[in-house]
């Protein structure tokens, strides 16, 4: 692979997570600088489970930048992405000035190789994962001295939510004021360590073609929703605060509330929006059902559960590790004739959970024929540096 | 039929018309008074497709007071149907206290009989024209010399949107402020005569249990929502003025994007109430999309037609005479083989219409399969007396 760019090949690779907001972003106030309306958090999820990989390469022998994806070339021309390369770049420059022993490889075109081992039309927020791999990637190439969180500034003009996949655990996304986006970046709400029991399953839809991609969206939504703009100012500040609160006292109950509410909060946002945006279909509401079949179970009225939609159908269904038997059991014994029951724990789930009550039959039924595969996953850390290059 | 109550009967009968607002009532101010948190406006359907007739009688022979509704007999034990009762009889009293002359009708024992000629379980909004026949065939047999303003606050203490479907054309709600709710009863924003053109068809959606009632559910939207008091406070008073406006302009456009806005903008304080509520289904955003496709076509740029939802999946397309051809032609193009096609105006509707986009076949084939009939229907007048008994 690396024979054909000569002998002076540079490479560096890296792992990076995909995150999955609870409190979303849905909104930019400078769509140059992918600057939100509001701030968010995620949950980084395990990349045993889903990841992006990435090489980056450089060479004198490359005669210019490319990526492949799944083996797939892509257009690079992109004003976003040419802002990360031309950040990193720059960040390279300074650090070869400083010490001029160091080769020169910020005039090096690039290479780069990343591949998914999620199926990319899952619409599991592989944009986020793959833009922060490509920014780790190159600053490894590089071996620049920049914290995450900077990094973080400069993966967030490639793909806004991709700046909350540089770290691991719970994520937060700060909005900012300042208008050059120096004060908008993620930072690390706490370490996966701190609450290293939070799962969740991803119950992928049946293929349906999106109803309008996330960046046309958002923006349709910014100039158009009545609703928007009191939840940007008076709702999610609110829920930012209590939603960290929930991260820092392992509070489950807190965390599962806000993170439905938010969820529908979001896509209330997106019916308001003219023409209507609608992610969620039947099959979402049904997953929606079967949620709140599980919580009512719960013996003191508490959350098992929370679910949360992105810009898509499916659903990611939050629980603590105690609680996998009664959450993904149920689910189990409704979607357990698809794919994806064998987890790379190696968890073994038997369809039994909570005996849901009469009437729950369509729900079943509807999240059953809708859905067309299952993956299990749990919070994990940020990218990891692998010695496994793909060129 | 009157023989099994004696010699001395009373009787008196009204036809009274199905109402679908444009600006959304949903939320209570006063639980009790049905008083509402905004104000909202509809346009009366015509009797000649969507009706409730109702006979109110009294007689000595009478025991106790009863209705039955579609030959079952309904349970009239409630506080709201007991409120229009004691109104009305009280009102009576107040008549025969002038006039000595008169028969002491408000000391008999009533029974009213109620028809409707569509499905009631079609979910369409029959509890508004129910409430407004039981109180104008009442107010009749009572020989009441009272408005139907003033009946209009009777009935709206029977269901919400009763009180809009005393009168005929585009009638408003207002929301009022007085504690007592004598402030808050409808008004004609302007006659049928004044814009007889407009249309309506409504795709009536295949049988599927209701999510929840609208009476629990708008309660629950109050409780909840973060976004529903921004809607009722910021939103709707706005949107009423503009209505009224595009009503006395016949200004279709106007009329349409509001419509259609308020819609979603209700169905999004629904998303938002926790748990959520869902309306709109899938065959739902098939119509809206149709809707979208067919106003795509309009050769510049305007709406041929709007949609609406009330608390259910139910599609109210609104559209002018003059676009009959295109709005319900390509309805007829997609769901040509259901019933309804043969209005009471006598209408020819041919199945050609817009032609829509490619992509435009998922949402038709989904709209196809989960629409069981359609009504085709106008803007019409308020109740009618007939001499038509059914004691």
């Amino acid at each position: 692979m690396a024979a054909d760019m000569g002998s002076e090949v540079y490479r560096a690779s890296t792992f990076a997570p995909v995150n999955i907001a609870v409190i979303k972003y849905w909104g930019k106030r400078d769509t140059k600088l992918n600057l939100p309306t509001n701030g968010s958090i995620s949950v980084t999820l395990s990349q045993d489970d889903l990841r992006t990989h990435t090489t980056a390469a450089c060479s004198p022998a490359l005669t210019e930048d490319s990526l492949t994806l799944n083996n797939a070339v892509q257009d690079i021309s992109g004003a976003r992405m040419q802002a990360c390369l031309r950040e990193l770049r720059s960040l390279r420059k300074a650090v070869e000035d400083a010490d001029s022993a160091l080769p020169k490889l910020s005039e090096l075109k690039l290479k780069i190789v990343s591949e998914n081992n999620f199926p990319t039309a899952a619409g599991l927020a592989s944009s986020a994962a793959g833009f922060a791999a490509l920014v780790r990637a190159i600053a490894n190439l590089y071996q620049l001295p920049t914290t995450p969180t900077d990094l973080s500034r400069i993966a967030r003009q490639g793909s806004g939510s991709a700046c909350r996949s540089l770290m691991g655990g719970y994520v937060a996304w700060q909005k900012g004021e300042e208008a050059d986006g120096s004060d908008s970046f993620a930072y690390e709400v706490s370490p996966a360590s701190h609450w290293p029991d939070m799962r969740a399953i991803i119950l992928v839809a049946s293929a349906e073609k999106k109803d309008v991609s996330s960046t046309a969206g958002m923006q349709q939504t910014v100039a158009s929703s009545a609703l928007f703009q009191h939840r940007a100012d008076e709702v999610v500040p609110k829920r930012m605060k209590a939603m960290e609160k929930a991260i820092h006292n392992r509070d489950f109950e807190g965390f599962a509330k806000l993170t439905t509410k938010d969820s529908n909060n979001f896509h209330a946002t997106c019916l308001d929006t003219d023409p209507p945006i609608f992610y969620m279909n039947d099959t979402s509401r049904a997953a929606v059902r079967v949620c709140e079949y599980i919580n009512a179970s719960h013996p003191e009225g508490k959350q098992y559960c929370a679910y949360t939609f992105d810009a898509g159908p499916n659903a990611v269904v939050y629980y603590l590790a105690e609680h996998e038997a009664v959450v993904a059991g149920t689910f189990k014994s409704i979607v357990g004739d698809k794919t994806g029951w064998e987890g790379a724990r190696g968890q073994k789930i038997e369809a039994t959970g909570a005996s849901l009550p009469d009437g729950a039959e369509v729900a079943a039924e509807k999240l059953k024929s809708g859905t067309s595969r299952v993956i299990l996953t749990s919070v994990g850390d940020g990218p990891r540096k692998t010695d496994q290059h793909l060129v």
